[in-house]
């Protein structure tokens, strides 16, 4: 089978060529986007990723500010610094990095963000909006990378089944609403760890998403021939073969599935370009609202 | 196949026994709880419902108001209504009827009532802590009745493949989070109008879910033998033979499935009686929280 294998490098660069027609659009009226983004504490893989977003906001000529905080920050000051990000004008997205040291409540810090603001997606006013499809909400950025990949390679949805292994609020659930809504209008099963006989029901999926963070979980005997299979996952795996001693791998045994499938997405390559992809037209979309841009 | 017919009426009087004891414990507190039902223009099947649900209340020493109004009532008067009530201390629970006439905006309506009244738990705060699986909020009463009618028949749900046929927000989609939330631990597959081979994959349900609105749908070629059927239609089809002119089925061709199922809810009778079973939870379960008792 001749295999597409689903670029997300290249679909992400698409993505932002067309943030950068609507933020030169937006600058032409007199706006700036900008996103905020706080980091607590000194977890080396989240100041990865926050520098990672920083990056993409200065390549898209995004303002934004990166507020790296001390572990032993007080959920009161952290509080404090959402509530003045909140009023500030210069600031359309904030986003706290996953996750927090444990004396910070994650959920209360989400609650505070001003729903407007919540780029990410995970404030209860955003899950909400998701689930009754209303689109002036935020949709968090790893399930709308994915619609984004399926839609750039113009894979069907309708009338599809679509089989989600995983049940997180930040991937299989709002990917579940995202794939049964009315433009998608998949058939839609979610799966998870409780799951008996998981291989056989994602035999039958056409499209496949794996979002459980097991590496490897996924072999041929998971995948129906010419499925299309989304694996979101990003798992370490030791290698010491690797200058860094690991290597990055999926939830997909990418060889043994690739052959067989319509579609994949690689790991890395695949879904993880998106995410930042998805959380600039966010933040580009919170802007347009709050200046009442079309 | 001895098949265990599911009685509704028996648990929902079996839940209202309970709430008796809920209640008198209360009262014994000095809270008594109360419930604002409100009705906007003639429609006879709601003046029905409301009525059911008035009768409910006074039958479980429950304070009731209702508030009957014309036709002709604005939005804004509507919205004062709600704003009155979220104030009155001796109301906990507020449930508009729908369907309103149709210069009336429901969801704004809905979005005005206080979250922690909103016992129909339709209110996007509420939505958001089912998908989120915060017990604090309210469930919407259908699919919380069938979740009590498992629970009540010992139907083991960890596990099992369930198909919810309708991806409706007051039914479907709340179905399938109560069903893939870790208390039932599903696999949930939502099936809808674009679902192809809709026969095909409903037999491979442990439990079925028929909530779309379409009499006698799910034939024996739906089911699996030994499958659990829950039947959340109430369809009115022309019968000359009754004194009304119309009889209530449901979305199951009973006579064809029953035979063949482990259990299934009738039509009346089934899920019908759960539904303001589960009102008057709901309502017992904002006072509850509204006077800080356990």
């Amino acid at each position: 089978m001749n295999t597409i294998i689903i670029d997300g490098k290249r679909t992400a660069e698409r993505v932002r060529d067309k943030l950068r027609t609507a933020i030169e659009q937006l600058k032409q009226a007199g706006h700036i986007p900008g996103l905020a983004v706080v980091l607590v504490g000194e977890n080396p893989a989240s100041q990865v990723y926050v520098n990672s977003k920083v990056k993409a906001c200065e390549e898209l000529g995004i303002y934004s500010q990166k507020w790296s905080l001390p572990t032993e920050t007080s959920q009161k000051e952290l509080l404090e610094l959402i509530d003045r990000l909140n009023h500030d004008d210069r600031i359309h997205g904030i986003l706290v990095q996953s996750p927090p040291p444990p004396h910070i409540d994650e959920a209360a810090v989400v609650l505070r963000i001003d729903p407007r603001k919540d780029v990410d997606g995970f404030h209860p006013v955003n899950v909400a909006k998701l689930v009754m499809e209303d689109p002036s909400g935020f949709v968090p950025c790893t399930p709308m990378g994915c619609m984004e990949l399926l839609k750039e390679y113009g894979i069907e949805t309708q009338g599809k089944h679509a089989v989600i292994i995983g049940r997180s609020m930040i991937v299989g659930k709002p990917m579940a609403h995202l794939l049964m809504g009315k433009h998608a209008n998949a058939t839609v099963t979610v799966a998870h760890s409780r799951t008996t006989d998981l291989a056989g029901l994602c035999r039958t999926a056409d499209i496949l998403v794996a979002a459980v963070g097991r590496p490897g979980l996924v072999t041929a005997q998971y995948v129906k021939p010419g499925a299309v299979v989304l694996d979101v996952g990003i798992n370490r795996v030791e290698d010491s073969t690797r200058p860094r001693g690991y290597r990055i791998v999926g939830d997909v045994d990418y060889a043994e599935v690739a052959p067989i499938c319509r579609a994949i997405t690689p790991v890395p390559g695949g879904v993880g370009p998106m995410t930042i992809a998805m959380l600039m037209a966010n933040t580009v979309k919170a802007c347009r609202a709050a200046c009442g841009v079309g």
